[in-house]
């Protein structure tokens, strides 16, 4: 058999794993010997918590995260190449999706080998499926810049986009910093534009609103270091 | 207990429920007599084939699709809104995103209904995983328009976004219409645009391909009547 390289999704935070993770993967996790993580603790915890048999001195592990060179990624393809299937995984959600693991996956397809998206949580999908917005056109920005002006001037961008064209605009931030972004969203943003605010996705504290600007000013949710998506569309 | 809408997953096609649906959704359908559906006959045989063990007799289904009016979109909130909790599912895949369902879910924020997503195959987001493709950055224009010209410069003006900024452009056509769609894509863009063709996404068929448009030349799949999501990117 050729090796293949399966993207292997991971629950969001402290959620049971059946409720998010259907068989198929847990029954592949268990047929790999080779994992490519972001962090070798929590994915060896995941791994167990999903049941992985197999000890962990049989296992091989590969650390690719933003740290990661372009030798090392050449390392694992070799390792791929050679005929060992391997699973790779981050620290939540499923891989390659504003979460490393793209890369790998486009050497993968330079070199033949077969890849394979395996099903889970994303927190972005998950959010625009609960946003009642526009789900026939969207947009996902990633991160924002963190400094201003340049983050308001990139919100008022991505908000005349969602006017003019009715296109979803998605983005996020590092937890610590919601409620900073949110206030800044509630400062640039028209009074009648629509605001999603998607926090704690797929778990028992899961909290998914949307309504215009005007009204989230009168009760603003506090989302410090909760982890959120954010949905911009108009009226 | 006040009523919740939940967003519940179908399977891709024919492949086997415990491939693409992880336990929680299966325990909510058990637990749900209301149903919004795109299609009464292939709703129930889902509903079946994933565990659901009432009698139809004791369930309602609310049909809801591209030909629904205003006022049955009004019915089905009155229903929520008395108290009664709802699924809503779409033919394939996760309802709201690239499918109906969107319209019911930003009513229900409005009556301060609270909505659920579950998580299951989105054939949107499994390609783009499978793509290697920037998942940082990313944007799904739906369906292309029909006829050309209105195709080809639809497709060079999405090119043209993801040559200047790396932003990954994803799109989708009928199944029957995917060879000639594959042929402008093929005829418009640059030798070296990258090219992901993801088909048959979760089924025993899956085909993900990522390479240069001028390789694609050299050996063109047969995407006739095959579910199929096309992804743009620079090199």
């Amino acid at each position: 058999m050729p090796a293949e390289l399966y993207l292997i999704p991971v629950t969001l935070g402290d959620s049971p794993v059946s409720h998010v993770i259907p068989g198929f993967p847990l029954e592949i996790i268990n047929k790999l010997e080779h994992f490519v993580v972001e962090d070798l603790r929590s994915a060896r915890r995941y791994l167990r918590k999903a049941g992985y048999k197999a000890l962990f001195d049989d296992t091989e592990f590969y650390l690719l995260n933003e740290h990661s060179k372009d030798e090392e990624l050449g390392e694992i393809i070799e390792v791929l190449a050679g005929g060992n299937s391997m699973g790779i995984l981050s620290e939540a959600g499923v891989p390659a999706v504003a979460d490393p693991g793209a890369e790998l996956v486009a050497l993968a397809h330079k070199r033949g080998i077969r890849v394979i998206p395996l099903v889970g949580p994303s927190s972005i999908l998950m959010a625009l499926m609960g946003s009642g917005m526009n789900g026939q056109s969207f947009c996902f920005h990633g991160y924002l810049p963190v400094k201003n002006p340049q983050r308001q001037n990139r919100i008022r961008q991505i908000e005349r986009v969602a006017l003019e064209s009715s296109q979803t605009q998605i983005f996020m931030e590092t937890p610590y910093r919601n409620n900073s972004l949110l206030e800044d969203i509630l400062g640039c943003c028209r009074e009648d534009t629509l605001l999603c605010v998607a926090a704690d996705i797929s778990l028992k504290t899961e909290f998914i609103k949307t309504k215009a600007v005007r009204e989230w000013k009168k009760d603003i949710p506090n989302l410090h270091k909760r982890p959120a998506v954010f949905l911009l569309n108009r009226m």
